[in-house]
């Protein structure tokens, strides 16, 4: 694209650079923001200068946080016996949405994938190995992704952690409540046959 | 969504209040940046601070431009008897890319829509009369969207500098270049029959 400006070049390339937007939606946002008033750019560019700077992770869990410790982990409701294991603070957003979920978290920051160059180094394992130690636990559940990425770092996690006494628990595994049977794949329906749960049990909560 | 940080849920609504952007993908793009070294979100944030700061608009045209008057503009190759009106700087982009277009352009900075609040005042219709006051022009192409937009704004330029003893056109409408007839509208393909052209003429460029 030839723009008629270096400096909307240099914007609308900015933008290009987040994932999934290409040239001719960052040159749509970049147009937008110029239309807002100043304030509203402002606050947009203030925002994302304090972000990087300011962003804190939680000491424990290691979730995104405003204060040392997050409101999870510092909360005396939860489960302290009881940590989930996920991915990103999403995954965590998406547990506590389900209202469900009592324990406390431990966020990875990533999943083990040597193809992008992510390593167990990179991820929060050494201080889940250490909160383990130091702390203690129940119950640890690998609430991971049913990729290739997650079913690697599960085993990697599963090695590291099963001589710590604690129970070791994945997050269940079958047909989606409202799915359709003719629409699953072959291996999550094959799966769900051969881990079938008694009736009574599946009732049960 | 339940937000673990402040700081997180600002970040996420400024970027969700960008045109087509909603909250997850606004979160996507958050937790995408944070990820990234500081160098290069304080260039992220640099770019946008300074984009509404810095940014000119050609005193002429009225496209964006580094300089007080743009390339086009400044340019001793161009044709400044011949004007064409677009909406925006997108669509300078668009005919640029073209190589057909020889002559210098007016932005006028949207189109006149009632129903977004958009009146000729905000627009630059005023200075389109200025320019062709002062300057004068043999040929005036109004090259607007075809849409209701469009087409109130082409009416009402019309009447504006009818007067002027300029020529004025818009671009022709018709099937686009590799267009399939049954997949045509009804309205096109209509018009396209009645505003038809001698075969000489449709291959003389």
């Amino acid at each position: 694209m030839n723009f008629s400006s270096k400096l909307l070049e240099q914007a609308v390339a900015e933008f290009g650079r987040l994932p999934g937007v290409g040239q001719k939606t960052a040159l749509r946002l970049v147009l937008h923001l110029l239309k807002q008033p100043e304030a509203d750019v402002l606050r947009f560019t203030d925002v994302f200068s304090r972000l990087k700077r300011d962003i804190r992770h939680c000491s424990v869990c290691h979730n995104i946080s405003d204060n040392d410790v997050c409101e999870v982990c510092a909360s005396l409701k939860r489960d302290k016996g009881l940590i989930c294991v996920v991915e990103d603070t999403r995954d965590v957003m998406a547990i506590e949405n389900t209202n469900q979920y009592h324990g406390v978290y431990h966020v990875l920051g990533g999943l083990i994938s040597p193809m992008d160059g992510v390593g167990p180094s990179d991820l929060q394992v050494d201080s889940l190995v250490k909160r383990l130690e130091a702390v203690g636990a129940r119950e640890v559940i690998l609430a991971l992704s049913a990729t290739m990425e997650g079913d690697t770092t599960i085993f990697y996690l599963y090695k590291k952690i099963k001589d710590f006494g604690v129970q070791i628990s994945t997050i269940a595994r079958g047909i989606a409540f409202g799915g359709e049977l003719e629409y699953v794949d072959e291996v999550t329906l094959g799966r769900s046959i051969v881990t079938r749960v008694p009736y009574e049990r599946s009732i049960a909560s």
